[in-house]
């Protein structure tokens, strides 16, 4: 299959990207209307390829060539909704790269064992409804569908109303019973980061999907005067928080192989005029290495109780979440290595440091990634970038995939 | 004249106290409904006791009682609208003392040479429209009427139109043409800091009021995704923003006798897992020593310059504010200290590390101010408090020191 000229991935992609655009880049949250649109776009190339198309009621959407034994499907996919400030690529360039190689393996008439499946993930962003990875966790019945339903979105919709609302399940669309479980998941997308770029690589195998902690730190210092409170006598909340997310990021930068990222940060009460208060942060730390997370972690909970001591402020630590890191099947990634080795000069094995939809379908399914580079490392902006011939080259790579794991996996049947 | 029992200071500011109360303090933004009330409060005392009011077109709120001769007036008063989280005492303490004051030459019969005004200065704080010492600056001819009239408040009402509104001018009562000079201001407040109540000292005379730099500074990173930019290729605007603050608290520490302080700081785009590409954060520098605010700014740039080179990010400085710090006149201040001696055991010079209207009022007539402690030196917060025997003390120095400087300005005439 050489499909790289043939592929529409290019002009999908714009045209996606189009919807939920905005100066800053691209804001698409699930059930918004742009979101709807997506999916409203998604479900016409899938029916003009002749793909049965149906939704289950996490929002999540199949488009389906059936296989030549009635075995559970091998899906891939990825997510249409974005973070507030997304790109073009992070998570389209998987559901259309899935819809693209359903369009190959039709057109070039390979039959295969399984079912394939290009899927359209709900809601990985957690940007708008409070949980990333909802449609795939639900899928892999790790979310339960009532837990999903009572979520309330950032601008105070339920869930379940959004669902039935004019920008929720498609019209027309068969919605699934339950969620049954896949033979197999394999997704493409970008990498995100630097690491293929600088490597040269344009195809990437994915290790593992890096664990992650993420943790809020509320620092209570004492408001004053900003012109009347001696430097000796504060306690100030921000000048604590400072000390520790610097801390953090000598920790991370010494351990090596993980991250620690304060994004989040908000002084209270935010006046020129006012020495802060209270300082509310997040910690994000991330490694495919599980303790190295806990070490950072550890380093959190140190550098706190540090500055209580020196500055006089409290601090308090709440885990938001703590998700082990989610090794590849190594099975799989074989048989992507096989694949991909024709078609690139160099296939290396990447971690992936952002979590997928793949890390939910993986604790049910043998699972896999393929990534294709990412410009510069920038991701979640709108300058997001991954140049055509890439993005074509990661499609034919899917296809080559999807027809090696279907052989992979119909060996020991 | 011995006052403290019969002086109502205590309960019209517990009357005035309701006024823009909320659960976190009081929130009293020039022109609004709550101090258009405060003011409406100060206008019915000031009748009740027979002064004659009068108002300009800045906002300010003059109770006169007349003297013997045809002079300017001695003007004693502060500022009734306050910060967003303010308390009880800032600004509103000034104007009940003066008003009290009047009271206490009118009941005792004491005779002036000058005519005596209590002043509600309009808009001290700058909380709802960008400028401070609004009304006082006004009077001062330091800002002229078409600038003031022009300011937007931060709910996007012009001034001029506040003005005319339903919570601007007092209906029936006289508007001023322009802005006459006083002879002489003496302003009552509390300290704000915790110089006094740490001296044991019930009463203060100011010796100056803080000279003050305010800058912006816009740090540019490079955003990223929290999980796959590894440590050594960031360019993290709040790390970099961080170093820079701390920097400045080590420089007003070591230099002592001054304060520099980050209150404000504002991270883009402020999501857990997005690297920080932008922060902007002011900062508040303030001596009494004019030297040690510049040293502060120019250590601002060496900041800036040192995370630029080290960080990879850009630091962009803009000075939002600098003013001079302002002595108060050394007659007045000697009369002050002869009057005030025989009320307390200590009556300490300190300075003031907060602006003033009388710094305005400074630069057209001779200026002093008085202190009362303030409890763990706590301003600017819901928590402010002056015990109800110092506020007292401090309007029976008030009265004692008017009736003071009014001899001394009269003895060269």
């Amino acid at each position: 299959m050489n499909v790289a000229s043939r592929s529409p991935v290019v002009a999908r992609l714009a045209e996606l990207a189009k919807l939920g655009a905005y100066e800053g880049g691209i804001d698409r949250g699930l059930f918004t209307p742009a979101e709807h649109a997506a999916r409203l776009l998604f479900a016409g190339w899938a029916r003009a390829g002749g793909f049965a198309l149906s939704q289950d009621r996490a929002g999540n959407l199949f488009a389906r060539r059936e296989g030549t034994s009635r075995r559970a499907p091998i899906v891939m996919g990825s997510h249409l909704d974005t973070v507030r400030t997304g790109g073009a690529y992070d998570g389209a360039y998987g559901v259309v790269g899935a819809l693209c190689t359903l369009e190959l393996l039709a057109a070039s008439a390979t039959a295969t064992h399984h079912p394939i499946e290009a899927v359209a993930w709900a809601g990985e962003e957690g940007s708008r409804f409070p949980m990333g990875c909802l449609g795939s966790g639900a899928y892999a019945g790790l979310n339960a569908l009532e837990q999903i339903d009572a979520l309330v979105g950032d601008d105070g919709v339920r869930f379940s109303d959004a669902r039935a609302g004019a920008s929720g399940l498609l019209p027309g669309v068969e919605v699934r019973d339950g969620f049954p479980r896949p033979a197999a998941c394999v997704e493409l997308h970008i990498e995100q980061g630097p690491i293929m770029e600088r490597a040269g690589a344009r195809l990437g195998v994915v290790t593992a999907i890096a664990g992650q902690g993420r943790y809020e730190v509320e620092v209570v210092g004492e408001p004053g005067h900003a012109g009347t409170i001696p430097m000796i006598v504060r306690h100030d909340a921000l000048c604590a928080a400072a000390e520790i997310a610097l801390g953090l990021e000598t920790t991370a930068r010494q351990l090596g192989e993980c991250v620690a990222t304060v994004g989040h940060f908000v002084v209270e009460p935010n006046q020129t005029n006012i020495v802060p208060g209270r300082v509310v942060f997040r910690v994000d730390a991330r490694s495919v290495d599980d303790e190295r997370v806990e070490r950072i972690a550890a380093a959190l909970g140190d550098e706190c109780a540090r500055v209580e001591i020196q500055r006089g402020v409290t601090c308090r630590i709440k885990q938001l979440e703590r998700r082990a890191s989610v090794p590849m099947d190594e099975r799989l990634r074989g048989a992507l290595h096989e694949a991909l080795a024709p078609l690139a000069e160099r296939v290396i094995d990447v971690p992936s440091g952002a979590g997928h939809d793949t890390m939910c379908v993986a604790t049910v399914a043998p699972a896999a990634m393929i990534f294709v580079p990412s410009a510069g490392g920038r991701s979640h902006v709108g300058s997001e970038y991954t140049a055509p011939e890439d993005l074509e080259l990661g499609v034919e790579g899917l296809a080559r995939s999807i027809a090696a794991v279907d052989r992979v996996l119909s060996k020991g049947v």
